[in-house]
């Protein structure tokens, strides 16, 4: 048991997840309670993921934290949020299981060390990753069973989705005090093992505006906001579940685009207007829909988060040839970096007809690689102690 | 009177006009009668115009027409309709009127030729002016007196505005038979003096998306579109209204930005989405918002239709710096066109202040050139016969 020791540590690895019925919008601030319920897609960590290592010492003397290796202020109000949280699901558990006090490691201050393997603020939802990553950790080491819904959504709402693995919904909860605000598995990873994931990195630019400050402007200003909340999401929620249940890519694929183009749509109906799409986000749209026509139905279908980055979900049959498409579209400039990362993807080449369907002058450079991943588990806990971001000492290793 | 003559011609003008609560979207799609009511600003006939002249003869043996100096097909549905309405409105006064047979030049054909002095489908609503025009002129030769708003709404919904100067708000009216969707005139083309338009012309390439096709689209998928038609226009075009009679440049710049970008979100949660505004669009409404919040106030308004050009309005006392801001975020390429074209502006310097405010990077050539013009009158009869496009023979001139 933690409590038992003088110094706990441990190491958490968490997935980026991609909503397919998107959050914009929050009912309360401070407790992070949206307006609408959610659903996304868990993707793999073997391509993408958090790492994070949390070490409690009963010689710490301050609460610290490192990210992606640079020192940075525990005081913001999201993290602490996080750690108080944690603290008290941690001090209730053990008055209500054990009644006994609560255990000395309680008290313990808390280092914390997190590094991404994917660049930050890039529109990836590393902060999803992030809180959903530090919640798992800080539970490990205050033992802490509850459910983290809670706990990761005080971080960054859509962390709470990253608690779980495969399709995950975030239902909206009605309680004011957000208890009934919690991610809960549609599905597992192993339901739909033929959904591929291909992240068609566009920009890794820091996005211009924050989605936080975003969708507290859309609350605020946007009409259309409002009713997509109130009247399209319920319905969209148990269309989407139905389709993920019933592995209807035709279905699940129209519905994640019209759900990004009416997510992106309330942005543009903020005022002043938000636009998180650029044009080749806006020619990414054009080729998917050209190749759905070609061949006459939906194959692959695409979503957009707070920024121009496209992911685009099909089955692993078409793969290879919708890869050659972007290709062809977007012909990769020689920029350092490898155009195909992730799963590996064979070559293939482009009908004639195909080409012809595309309907687009090439856009050398406009998509700066591609990540190749596929749906994936929820947080898992490192075994291995060379893992661990921290030394015995509670500082960064050298190497993290 | 023209019945007595064997060939009559007149020759006409139409001015352009740009919504300011948009109109996207119809119930009926064979009379043109749309989804909601909307509002526009009539441009100055000095800067962007139709010129039509309609030449009516006992010796035609069919109706024939020319556009910018083109031999068009005829029976074209939409020119069909206006000729078919415009010939049962002149049976209509005489029989109700005069108690006369139908005079003799009602069985007359009909040549049109008509010229835009601006670049056809560039986004610039040239069948607005089109329609309205031919309505004006066929109305002219063939005797008719009646409110001609079905005339030119069934060749072009929009167009109907066109028929007057100043303001003008088309009633979405309720019949069936659509005789309440008519045009009126909200306030003249002399209530606002210091109002001020300028063109921002990003690109004169045919647009991608027919309007027509696009909102038909748009009200079969878009249920944002549905909502803003039914609970969000009616409560604007009553606002809209009165900022215009109180020339409230505030509160009308403001709802005119907010309009155009509500239209533009119900394309983009139309399926397959449509996107008018590109790169250059978003950049022009960062620049807007910028300025305003530079001057504590909002001193310009953008709105776009279905194309990547911006209109901007705002007051005389600003055109100076706002056309300075322009050129310093879109330096003009040498591209053989005129930066400004229109009214005359004169030079002004922008403050340092400013510069640091407008937060963007330049992007040469981003806008070809701009156009500066002002409120106008409707539709005018020309009377000198060297303005006909159309000669004796009922023929285009060589010249036109």
């Amino acid at each position: 048991m933690a409590s038992e020791k003088s110094l706990v540590a441990v190491t958490c690895t968490a997935p980026i997840n991609i909503a397919v019925i998107k959050y914009w919008g929050k009912r309360d601030e401070e407790l992070i309670l949206p307006i609408n319920s959610s659903l996304s897609v868990t993707l793999h960590q073997d391509q993408l993921k958090t790492t994070t290592t949390a070490v409690i010492s009963k010689d710490f003397s301050e609460d610290q934290i490192w990210l992606n290796g640079r020192k940075e202020d525990v005081g913001q109000p999201r993290i602490q949020a996080c750690l108080r949280e944690i603290r008290r699901l941690a001090r209730k558990r053990r008055s209500a299981d054990e009644k006994d006090p609560p255990p000395v490691s309680l008290s313990y201050k808390v280092h914390v060390a997190s590094v991404n393997n994917f660049p930050t603020a890039a529109g990836l939802a590393s902060s999803a990753a992030g809180y959903a990553c530090l919640a798992y950790a800080l539970a490990q080491v205050y033992g802490v069973e509850h459910d983290l819904s809670e706990v990761a959504r005080r971080g960054s709402g859509s962390a709470c989705r990253s608690l779980y693995g495969g399709f995950v919904e975030w239902q909206m909860g009605e309680q004011a005090d957000g208890k009934d605000s919690i991610a809960r598995q549609v599905a597992s990873e192993l339901h739909w093992p033929e959904l591929r994931a291909l992240i068609l990195v566009v920009s890794a630019e820091k996005k211009p505006t924050s989605s936080t400050v975003g969708m507290q402007t859309s609350v605020e200003t946007s009409a259309l906001l409002r009713f997509r909340a109130e009247a399209v999401v319920p319905a969209r929620m148990a269309e989407m579940t139905r389709y993920i249940k019933e592995r209807d890519f035709q279905g699940f694929g129209q519905l994640t685009m019209k759900d990004s183009n009416q997510f992106h749509a309330t942005c543009l109906d903020t005022f002043p207007p938000i636009s998180y799409l650029n044009d080749v986000s806006r020619r990414i749209i054009h080729l998917v829909h050209c190749f759905n026509t070609h061949h006459g139905q939906t194959k692959v279908a695409y979503t957009f988060d707070a920024g121009p980055n496209a992911v685009i979900f099909t089955l692993d049959d078409t793969v290879a040839e919708f890869v050659a498409a972007v290709r062809h579209s977007f012909p990769p400039e020689s920029n350092g970096d490898k155009f195909l990362k992730g799963l590996p993807v064979r070559p293939a080449l482009l009908s004639d007809e195909l080409k012809a369907a595309l309907d687009m002058e090439p856009t050398p450079g406009g998509i700066r690689y591609i990540i190749a991943t596929q749906v994936g588990p929820g947080p898992q806990i490192l075994d291995d102690p060379l893992a661990h971001l921290l030394g015995p000492d509670g500082l960064p290793k050298p190497a993290a």
